[in-house]
């Protein structure tokens, strides 16, 4: 097994640790202007019959309890950090495609709002209904549909699980095309519907190049199965693109097909100290080009990140570098030949170090230092959650401004007198994928106060815009950024986002209010 | 420079030697069902001098002669094969997107049809008139916008040449992650467009994992700006998706930015002789497992393919394996390491030829020796075509079935007593793309007879249909084959694809008559 399984499960297992926030939905002011679409239908008694005649036994819940401490439906309704909770009473379980399509006909015929959701592993509140919409939860639908061992090609029900899709290709010597923390517990469907990065997106390309084909309910209920098994097939649009992270509002994704790559034979993983984000640059470039084919990810932290981590969630470790540095770097190699590996590894490590870009570095002697060492970078987001009320952001820009946009926020609000231990804002640190651009920044704040969090949304996105970079490069808009959108997106682009919206969904039930801003009201 | 390059360049100027085909229009029974749209306009006078009013000088060409042989407009109404010929009297040539998008504009509120044009390579009559289409020729918007050495992103018009972005790229170490025979004339916006596969699909993936942005213009004259250099952007629908392989049927493409992998410092090819398909498969499988990260391409084909080059292509050339054989493929790696390729590669042919897979190989020594190898894979689709009047078909499937159309194919010809030599159908051959399950299949029939060719479709798209296979796995739909659309694609995918078209061309102006049937009849 590898060690991202390993570290994977931890995460799941620890879930119920991470639930910090206050058991009230998020509103910003932007999101406390949502309101209940009166254009949609209360669920009524005769509906709830309907479904279950559709259902097979025990797969609908249903509970109308208004206390989220006492209601069954609330490990739904909620999402992963309990920042974004609606107020369903209903909950689905089909565990066949049709099901799903006799489902959303009713609901699109009675103009009922639907919800479709997977693991629940996501951190936008996409999965989550916003107020009353039936949730969808494609949970029961996990069959692996068939695997092509000579093109390396799986064809999996939307519910299955990302980690047993991986324990499934790990025998026929193929692994999944993404890895992210909540493997353990994440779905397909949902990886797909989010368009979920990960870890190694630089090595495997995203799921827009590595999906094949999907199986997807429309909001009509019509089944469109595209879901090709050939690598290659330019006959007209290429359909199934429209449903890649489009976070549940056009379809709901029930089945997918995905091409997997070979499972390397050899993992190797390094970690360095340098002190400069411009040494983390250069130590990037270097290792494009040493390592070139092999080189799987390139992580950075800071050395708040690093002190936090040993102070909350490796507080037995010992420092895995002694000297102290402003800035770490992890990077791994996956390829088929350990010592061809091993030998580009050193030699890449000779040079970073001779040319005084790192200034001290370690390598991973086994499975378990592999794993030790990976928790440095994986535990940071735990460690800061751990520390109180932790705003998260999920930002990508141009690799060289990647960690400016730490400093700018530091600097801004020590201006203002915020920053600091007892302060406002304390733990601020930066950490993230140098190989996608991708930098997740946090910060603890004091209590949890919406205007501060509003404050803190206002200076990311803004910066963010200002530097033609992305408000979310993994996470989705869901209902926690949708607000922003006519900030981030241009009026053709807007304009193009509702034209699909309504082409596809024209009465609106699907995951409303969520990622296309304004759309309910041509409904 | 690498081998790619050269070759390209002398498929490059031996194009005039292709055009085979007789001066006519294809009109096979479905495609002479098409009737120009008494919708559209006729072009006046008064349109040629808006146009000229919008250009620079000598960036319009209009040559109302309706004689093919005396038109200046036959280079941009004919297609590679002169297969597909249009009679427009119109050619633009913008030099901005601005000018583009006055010219839609106007085209959009005067209902004058449009076809975009890049490099017109495309073999599907997807970029030349159907009628007398206005076309907008791309080839003047040809710079490099950006480059960025850290990230490797590149930002460029959509007439550059794909092998000029890839001259450009080379002293910064990037090459472009696309290769394919038309490189020294085919443009960016028209590889996009087509969603252009090529050799080294296998090991890069395919443009829709590799296009980070699009700049389009739509129908209405509106600039979608969606040209992100960002690796991970998830706010709202990713619209650039549906411009990829869309045919210029949606919009025109004018800049594009793409993500380019570094340039490998080592290259090796070697050739196998194979008793069985059975044998290339498992060749295949093995080249996974031993060279993994650095296979980069896998391409097979018949002895009747080998033959063929022997006699017309390569005369003077001896056969690099001595040893006849039923099959041949041939294997590049790309790595960053000589040494280490090499070993791979080395361990790898050892254990094909323990293992009885291969009974014969050689290995290319050099530069020289690389290209020379090529030829006898990339000649064949002209060794065929100058053996007279060419049927050629780029089909994919389950790679298993791979070799299956061919053998099919020569059974229900030999069965009706028209294959062999002196006969209808003659130099039948099978040749293509092992990692994508992509086969090319050509035969060459005497004369140039339509109802042979109709015949050779049937039997072509049935097969492939049947076999859940796809009609075109890289070349396009274009007009050749949107009288098949509707036999390959479910009524779902179909009225989902018109719905889209419908939303982004209400008016229906956008490159009509192909990709998606039965669109013009709601407008």
């Amino acid at each position: 097994m590898f060690r991202a399984s390993i570290l994977s499960r931890q995460f799941h297992t620890s879930r119920s640790v991470w639930r910090t926030g206050p058991l009230t939905p998020l509103t910003s002011e932007k999101l406390s202007s949502l309101r209940r679409s009166n254009k949609f239908k209360q669920l009524e008694q005769r509906d709830i019959d309907f479904f279950r005649s559709v259902l097979p036994a025990n797969n609908v819940i249903h509970d109308a309890e208004s206390d989220p401490a006492k209601s069954s439906m609330t490990p739904y309704n909620a999402d992963f950090f309990n920042l974004h909770r609606g107020a369903s009473s209903l909950c689905l379980f089909p565990t066949a495609t049709e099901q799903v399509s006799e489902i959303l006909k009713y609901c699109n015929k009675e103009m009922l709002a639907v919800v479709p959701q997977g693991g629940n592993t996501g951190v936008s509140g996409g999965a989550n209904p916003v107020f009353d919409e039936i949730i969808i939860n494609t949970s029961k639908m996990n069959q692996i549909r068939s695997f092509n061992d000579i093109s390396g090609v799986a064809v999996v029900d939307a519910g299955v699980i990302l980690e047993s899709l991986d324990n499934f290709l790990e025998p026929h010597g193929y692994t999944v095309p993404l890895d992210l923390g909540a493997k353990g517990s994440c779905q397909l469907g949902g990886n797909v519907s989010t368009n979920a990065g990960g870890l190694r997106l630089m090595r495997f390309g995203n799921l827009h190049g590595n999906v094949l084909g999907l199986e997807v309910v429309l909001p009509d209920g019509t089944i469109l199965d595209n879901l090709s098994t050939l690598r290659k097939d330019n006959t007209g649009y290429d359909l199934k693109q429209l449903f890649i992270g489009a976070e549940g509002t056009l379809g709901l994704v029930t089945g997918v097909s995905l091409l997997t790559p070979r499972r390397p034979s050899s993992v190797n993983l390094a970690m360095l100290a340098l002190d400069s984000f411009d040494d983390i640059q250069k130590a990037f470039v270097m290792a494009k080009e040493d390592l070139s084919e092999i080189l799987s990810a390139f992580e950075f932290w800071d050395d708040a990140s690093m002190n936090l981590v040993k102070k909350v969630t490796l507080p037995d470790a010992t420092y895995p570098i002694e000297a102290k540095s402003k800035f770490y770097a992890l990077l791994e190699t996956q390829g088929s030949r350990q010592e061809h590996d091993q030998e580009k590894l050193d030699a890449y490590l000779s040079r970073v170090m001779e040319a005084d870009v790192a200034h001290d570095g370690v390598i991973a002697q086994d499975a378990k230092q592999i794993q030790a060492l990976w928790q440095w970078r994986e535990t940071i987001p735990e460690a800061i959650v751990k520390s109180g009320t932790a705003m998260t952001y999920d930002v990508s820009m141009d690799v060289k401004l990647l960690y400016k946009m730490v400093e700018d926020a530091k600097k801004h609000y020590n201006d203002r007198g915020l920053l600091g231990d007892g302060n406002v804002y304390y733990n601020f640190l930066g950490f993230g994928h140098v190989g996608d651009g991708n930098l997740h920044i946090m910060a603890n704040i004091k209590g949890f106060d919406y205007k501060v969090q509003k404050d803190m949304d206002r200076f990311v996105y803004d910066w963010a815009i200002k530097h033609k970079g992305s408000i979310t490069a993994e996470h989705g808009v869901g209902v926690a950024k949708v607000g922003y959108m006519e900030e981030c997106k241009s009026e053709p682009q807007l304009r193009l986002m509702r034209a699909i919206k309504h082409a596809l969904d024209p009465r609106g039930i699907m995951n409303p209010y969520k990622v296309v801003p304004g759309v309910l009201e041509d409904v």
